[in-house]
């Protein structure tokens, strides 16, 4: 296994040259942004996830991190690397400056994630989960509950976790058991989640848990639940930890990746009731929830960005090096990267990775603008956009990791296979991101029903005026133009078809749902290659910079649009000629 | 995970209403072989392999078989079910009963070999070996090696091996390093091999090697090499077993999956050097080894049947059981089983299976008809069609038992996450398939170069003639119909395209393989489900049988059709728009 480097020539050709995210730096809520600052934040990021997270990724693959007499003891040095980050700010990149935090784009702190996720994934949950958790302070919590916990969150000195699974529902929260009862001024809380990352850990002196569950004497359903706070120890008026609370780890899960970040069974309450503290209002647990969901389906679609970039900086390094077989050309003794094959394989996982950097970054900004954007109608539009985007983030991203990190075995042949070597863990690792924080099929449930049909198809109809736009201001590339505007016209169509035709059975929906964000991933993957290829193109003819980097990145739009692209209208053939039988099909289908 | 159920009525009607299997039981060849028989032995192996060898692939998994002073240890149970194995003859069903085989046909032994790779991939592989080594054996052997190899190899009391690989290079043979030298009447081996599954255990007694070696005096490359058996112990004159060879196991590989089959380094000759007795002619090592590749590779590919089918029926059992979530129609609490996009995912599984299935049994179809065929016509069809589609077989069905076993995972959620659950297993244990016996850019690259070009597309021609005469001699189903057909024509194209254009570039062949090998998986998947629809329809006509399952033979047949052809269009486009970008890039394209 190669040594990780940031691809920071990479993030800054999306930030600046495709993307504009400079353009953030001039809202007035990012007034301490620059792009000399990001730029040396997107360097130094670059510099410790390689140095301090990278190095301990396979330890912490052979060690897990495990449950041992109510306590979770993590590998050997994630403490130490852990404490690093906090003491660098890591934590606090995008937080609110009142409570601490260094108030840069939610865009730039995507940046470093996607370094903590190439790194070591397992590592990166963490921060991501206290991400989460910080959110939902910032915004549900009261005033007193923010000043309590937020200073040592967005420090990272303590960490968050996310509790809503309970064993007998994964996905739905329509029924959970788990029960909270008022006492004195707060809540006693009693019950069992499952699949808690970071549960438990020694990592930090406190653990915060954000916990949904419905008062006792709550209606059913899911509008009967409210969220609250359980730390792991409490707080004393002074800020200082008090008594243990109620709350224990029961057990860690043997998984098939991310065999460093505990997942946990955590009991709350097997004594007198954990005690927690709403957070927002009765019965509103859920819709304060999403506040974090929403945020971190985007960080799950960036650890496939993640995952895929180290695969691929792995798979690169090995071809370099591993002499074999004969060159087409010359019959000269080659390293495999001379065979074509591997170079399909290499530039497949390099064009699908370019691809869904763009995406993840595209739509973080949407999440800045939908917030910090200086006007209404910019904030609207960006609320929008980014709802669409979102489950396509999400779901493309990490369907197309596990093919990426698949690839990246492949070009290490058996080698890739043995464990040692390193690549096979990005596969294991890989595998859990098309499921938790609402599996894919959930994400497209999410993106025909609530972004695509509910406002009759307006918010898809604006991203396609964007694609569109992006076609007719440019016209260097005749070929991919056109290639890409058919990739746009087939979706239109695939779109409209939903929308003529989705109340011709109740599983329509669904039966279409998936291959329909395949659709949409895939063309707007082609919709940023095509604008690569343009801002390459503009570089390479102002002379400016790494001449071979730009001509790569033309090399990889044209690889994208002519092998990558016709996926698009596979997926499009099968939600319009199979959604028939995909709606026909029923329990007694299946013998 | 669900108790494993041979599918013995998918393979009755695969054989019988799909392929025309016994049409074979009626060459002189065959003559012990009737469909009774056939059937008795489909239902038999069925029980074997569900009572005995998927009780211990969970266990198998979790001890690995490790090297212990030199020494292998297989996991707890696996040499009693081995001698279980021997004891009922399973693995002499297609052998000479010269030797004491029970010359049935190969396509038969298929069927019972795929259900020893849906109960156990790890133990499956150890009597494919030996098939391998046996098929070396008959083909190449002198009289006097056959007598005292092949009875042991054919009842299974003794296993075979096969020792390619060296640590220098996987996939090229131009340089091995181990050397032959003649001594007396037989020739001493010095050198190391890697990946040798099962290479050393202690389920038998002896354990046979095929080792590729050239003469010290050899010339360099593949021409100079010559193929060698070595026996763990020498056999004396009169059978008995004589004294320890210079051969030992090194260590054994820590692997993603597969772990109960022990893939070890060999080493030959430490001391005097490892008595070996030459199989064939000096020099005519490859040659001869292909016939154990040839044959290997049908099984490889029915390794991805296998464990397809298992993981379909962990996921279909899972779905039927797990309640969770709202019936779309009803609003009424469900299994998962009634979402629609998990009946999307189980019948993208079974479809595809379904497809796998057919092309495996079709190829060994046509194996055991290149040989016992009646006639030199049928024969060298037979062979050429063979040869067309052992690299489709191995490489289509391995890149799709990825994707199967990682929907299996998908279907359970969180839970397919988690070790214990089993699913995890099947997805771990498939991913070697694509690599080993030839990785699937070597085969691609063979169908390309060696089936399609090299005869000028004449192989290609008579196959898509075959399909084009199932479409014109029946129309039942002008939908399906009109798709199939439409699949063909495209095939078709993309044959003529790189028939024209291959000669363009050195690296053409080699950057347009992959896509056209999958295009044409794809369209003989539609053939088969094609086939398939109108012999289910012929059935539910007659009134015969389960309706049910005929019934859901078409619904297959039409999900495949609808939803999953549409992939082919998409391979041949990254083939004919593809080829150019493909064909340019070089070792300098990826920065």
């Amino acid at each position: 296994m190669a040594d990780y480097q940031a691809p920071v020539s990479e993030i800054s050709f999306v930030l600046n040259d495709l993307l504009d995210v400079p353009k953030l730096y001039a809202l007035p809520d990012f007034s301490e942004a620059s792009a000399e600052l990001v730029d040396a934040v997107v360097e130094e990021a670059g510099k410790f996830a390689a140095q301090v997270f990278a190095p301990i990724n396979r330890v912490g693959d052979l060690q897990h991190s495990r449950a041992v007499n109510g306590e979770v003891v993590t590998p050997d040095g994630f403490k130490e690397a852990y404490q690093l980050f906090v003491d660098n700010g890591w934590m606090s990149l995008a937080q609110d400056p009142e409570y601490g935090g260094q108030g840069l784009p939610f865009t730039v702190h995507m940046t470093a994630s996607e370094f903590w996720n190439s790194a070591n994934t397992s590592m990166a949950l963490c921060p991501m989960l206290t991400a989460g958790a910080i959110d939902v302070f910032a915004a549900h919590a009261s005033n007193e509950l923010k000043a309590i916990y937020l200073p040592k969150l967005i420090s990272g000195e303590w960490t968050g976790t996310m509790n809503l699974t309970e064993s007998h529902a994964g996905s739905d929260l329509s029924n959970l058991k788990t029960k909270a009862t008022p006492h004195d001024d707060h809540y006693l809380i009693k019950g069992q989640k499952i699949y808690i990352t970071w549960g438990e850990h020694d990592m930090t002196d406190n653990i915060v848990h954000i916990v949904l569950a419905p008062l006792a004497d709550a209606p059913a359903g899911v509008k009967g639940l409210s969220l609250f706070v359980v730390p792991k120890f409490l707080v004393n008026e002074d800020g200082s930890l008090g008594e243990r609370n109620d709350v224990k780890v029961v057990s860690t899960e043997h998984k098939l990746g991310i065999n460093a970040s505990p997942t946990c069974v955590m009991s709350f309450g097997e004594n007198a009731g954990a005690v927690g503290y709403m957070i927002g209002e009765p019965g509103q647990g859920l819709a304060c929830m999403f506040t974090l969901m929403n945020h971190a389906r985007l960080e799950v679609g960036l650890e496939g960005v993640g995952l895929s970039e180290r695969a691929y900086q792995d798979a690169l390094s090995y071809a370099r090096e591993r002499v074999q077989g004969r060159s087409p050309a010359t019959g000269d003794s080659i390293s495999i990267i001379g065979h074509p094959d591997v170079q399909r394989m290499l530039m497949q996982m390099k064009s699908l990775t370019d691809a869904m950097r763009a995406l993840c970054y595209d739509a973080s900004m949407s999440h800045d603008l939908r917030t910090h954007g200086d006007d209404e109608e910019t904030r609207d539009y960006h609320s929008t956009r980014f709802a669409l985007l979102t489950p396509v983030t999400k779901a493309w991203c990490t369907e197309l990791v596990n093919e990426v990190t698949s690839l990246g075995i492949q070009v290490h042949g058996g080698m890739g296979f043995v464990e040692e070597t390193g690549v096979a863990q990005h596969y294991r690792d890989a595998r859990i991101t098309s499921i938790y924080e609402g599996t894919n099929g959930i994400q497209a449930n999410d993106l025909v029903n609530r972004k695509l049909i509910r406002d009759g198809g307006a918010g898809v109809k604006a991203l396609m005026n964007e694609m569109t736009q992006s076609v007719e201001s440019a016209g260097d590339f005749p070929e991919l133009r056109d290639a890409f505007r058919a990739g746009v016209s087939e979706l239109q169509e695939t779109s409209n078809y939903i929308l003529d035709n989705h109340k011709d059975s109740d599983y329509f929906e669904g039966a279409v749902a998936y291959n329909y964000l395949m659709q949409m991933g895939y063309v707007c993957g082609a919709w940023y290659h095509y604008r690569s290829a343009l801002a390459a193109h503009k570089k390479l003819q102002s002379g400016e910079g790494d001449s071979q980097f730009y001509a790569n990145k033309l090399l990889a739009a044209r690889f994208y649009i002519h092998q990558m692209l016709p996926r698009a209208f596979a997926f499009g053939s099968a939600v319009r000629d199979g959604a028939g039988i995909g709606s026909e099909l029923n329990e007694q289908s299946f013998s």
